[in-house]
């Protein structure tokens, strides 16, 4: 096979390889596709040919391929996810209100944190997290609540991953981590300021399900001057019990 | 071929041949997926463990396969289903606090309408719409709304289908049906009692985008004693136009 790369992925990984090339980028063309996914530009007309035929993805008039309804209808259908939002929604609703930042929930994914919801006051700060996004552990206010209940080994994974330094404020030793987790454990409590973004602070918590374990965290990040005012860890901690006993959970 | 009926699916349709079968039903073991899939089960074990090496599907404890959060982040991107997200959702959540009933958003696919977000009151009425339910047009305020504005054609479709008498209410026959649909487009509003869910009424209005074309529409589902209360049609009409502005429109 001279010039020809060997290629031993199966059909459906190639498939399935077609899927991974929108982690990034909402709207692509073939070439881009064929690229992202190390697919010569047949192979991958003709796959998206089927993804498209299927309904998974859809091709727009300007050629650009987006994903399609029926994914996301699909995804929709992801049990955690479905579960975590339905008994976190009235509690982020009135997280909202009642500080008119961002609130989040997000769920740990490996070395990540994966945004299921987000909601936003009109004048919240600027971030980049927004639902569906991953961010790592040890950058945000939920990662860190996530990673400080994680498995053993979870942060020896992420430091043997060299964690980036976002901002001057980013933990990213193991000494600085560490006793940032211990507090978390202790008190219950993310706190942080500009680990992540300029000009944002950070307050996250942990939920409990019925077994106790931590599946999931909400946060609020607000503006880094409105630090001070005791309504944002006392509302997450309010917000994160009460989304935990939603979920049958009666710790804490 | 004793025996064995021809299956001439590509592989490509047979890997979306087991996201199919989670259309219905969110944790499904291995017989499940193959007989809905129509596949033999080894090649059904041998597809699912494609699709769990991915991680588009996973494998509890139980044995049971579910939708992962990898296929969930993938649908999140979904583009129409974002952008009309992040438009609505402040007017979503004024609409919510303004009545404590269901507020739903939801777009046309082919005959039916996708619920994209629902927000409810803790003590909203009983109803079968979830997010990424799919409900026939006829049946629903938001699906009568996005039928008024659809192509020529849908209406024709929708009838050769035979359309469901749910509830007594239900529209089912053409002239009827063309004479609500009239009713929406001359008023800007469907309004309607008990055509889907007892006990329920439904109040909802078109979403346009920039280019005036009506891509979504809004309802509150309420209980039917609330019927007579003026806020649900003045709120469900300001949201419906707050959102079209924010995705562009200058139209109504």
């Amino acid at each position: 096979m001279a010039g020809g790369a060997q290629d031993d992925r199966s059909v459906a990984e190639r498939v399935f390889a077609i899927a991974d090339a929108f982690e990034r980028g909402d709207e692509l063309t073939l070439s881009e596709i064929a690229r992202r996914a190390r697919l010569p530009v047949s192979t991958t007309h003709r796959l998206l040919a089927e993804w498209v035929s299927w309904g998974g993805l859809v091709r727009g008039d300007d050629g650009r391929y987006r994903v399609g309804i029926k994914l996301w209808r699909l995804g929709v259908r992801q049990p955690t996810a479905r579960r975590l939002r339905d008994a976190a929604m009235p509690y982020l609703q009135d997280l909202l209100e009642a500080t008119g930042e961002h609130v989040h929930l997000a769920v740990r994914d490996g070395l990540g944190a994966v945004y299921l919801e987000r909601l936003s006051g009109p004048g919240a700060v600027r971030v980049i997290s927004d639902v569906g996004s991953r961010l790592p552990l040890h950058a945000t206010g939920v990662g860190l609540v996530l990673l400080a209940y994680a498995p053993d080994g979870t942060l020896t994974d992420l430091l043997a991953e060299r964690p980036r330094k976002f901002q001057p404020n980013t933990l990213t030793r193991e000494k600085e981590l560490r006793a940032r987790l211990a507090s978390i454990r202790a008190t219950g409590v993310s706190q942080s300021v500009e680990e992540l973004t300029q000009g944002a602070f950070s307050v996250a918590a942990p939920v409990r399900d019925a077994t106790g374990d931590v599946v999931a965290a909400v946060s609020i990040i607000a503006h880094a001057d409105r630090a001070a005012e005791p309504q944002f860890a006392f509302g997450v901690r309010m917000a994160a019990r009460g989304i935990s006993a939603a979920l049958g959970s009666d710790f804490e």
